[in-house]
């Protein structure tokens, strides 16, 4: 059976984006996905767009902790709720992602950083979160943050960040299937049967 | 088995509760549930909370209706998309909903306004929709148009909304299951598994 390869578009620094991250690798292999991750600046994009999902809306922000608390355990998954949040260095964080999707290392790195960052409470994008999850996957980090904050890979992540808006991403996490946009973890099942259909 | 009863909290002008509106009956008979539909006044909700999730968001309102459109496929729906949106008599709509609560037929008058705003594109809250709803359900426009538009529905329709802000809820639809909330559409699955929890 055919199949349309999904572009997975994601910023760490979203929180809905850890429950889609810790598990996708399972998803991917289980239902032989063509899937690529492509980290973006979210932040960027809904400042662009007016669109704050939780920002001085606290009523809001605490549904979202409970929400994720419970589809994480869902998928078994024990996070720390909540996570810190917002993150500082979002860009940072991203960078070295946009780095890691040229050298082959996005996904070990998106997962150990996100873990930290979910499970026990180090923000992304600065230490010890980001030394640490570099180390942990076989990197030096002096030079590889020395790389990712280079103007080659500021401009890497710019030029994704316009890729996502140019397929209509608003948020994070999206599944970009051909022209069709799927927003949200909750939507990964939704994406992986549009990927499906005979075209 | 024992089954916690659900409130469903909802406002006619949500446009995602459409999705909810029309596929509720049969869910409820097949699943077994006690569910209560209360309309509250989600405007109100979201202006205290500076919480707009579509005003002055074009993407992201251009994504909602695709999305909606998508789903209500799946449901085995048609609505013509968009709907007219936003609704200028939200509030009435719901008066008119809040009266149906106390006289049995807020199912019935939902599901027909509803239909004419998703299906027909005729506002809700408003003539030809309104009348034309109440009719379809047996009553008298005019009679039933004067008691919703009392002090005393008025009233009982701001309580609604008090109550569906104690309740944690900040927009629509929500499902209320003892104390946890749960947020949309997409969320009524694990609404009736948490109902079905032994407590």
């Amino acid at each position: 059976m055919g199949m349309t390869p999904i572009d997975f578009w994601y910023s760490i620094g979203s929180t809905y984006s850890y429950l889609t991250v810790m598990r996708l690798p399972e998803v991917v292999r289980r239902e032989g996905l063509k899937l690529r991750w492509r980290p973006f600046d979210v932040r960027h994009v809904m400042t662009l767009q007016n669109n704050s999902p939780f920002k001085d809306k606290p009523v809001k922000a605490a549904y979202m902790w409970r929400d994720i608390q419970r589809r994480a355990a869902g998928y078994g998954l024990a996070p720390q709720i909540p996570a810190p949040y917002p993150l500082a260095n979002l860009a940072l964080a991203n960078q070295v992602a946009v780095l890691g999707t040229k050298r082959g290392w996005v996904e070990d790195y998106t997962r150990a950083t996100y873990r930290r960052w979910f499970e026990m409470g180090q923000p992304a994008g600065e230490a010890p979160n980001l030394p640490d999850s570099l180390s942990a996957i076989g990197l030096d980090p002096v030079q590889t943050l020395a790389e990712a904050e280079s103007d080659r890979i500021v401009a890497a992540l710019a030029r994704e960040t316009e890729a996502a808006m140019a397929a209509g991403v608003f948020g994070s996490p999206s599944f970009v299937v051909g022209t069709e946009l799927f927003w949200g973890d909750d939507r990964l099942d939704d994406a992986i049967a549009w990927a499906r259909r005979p075209v």
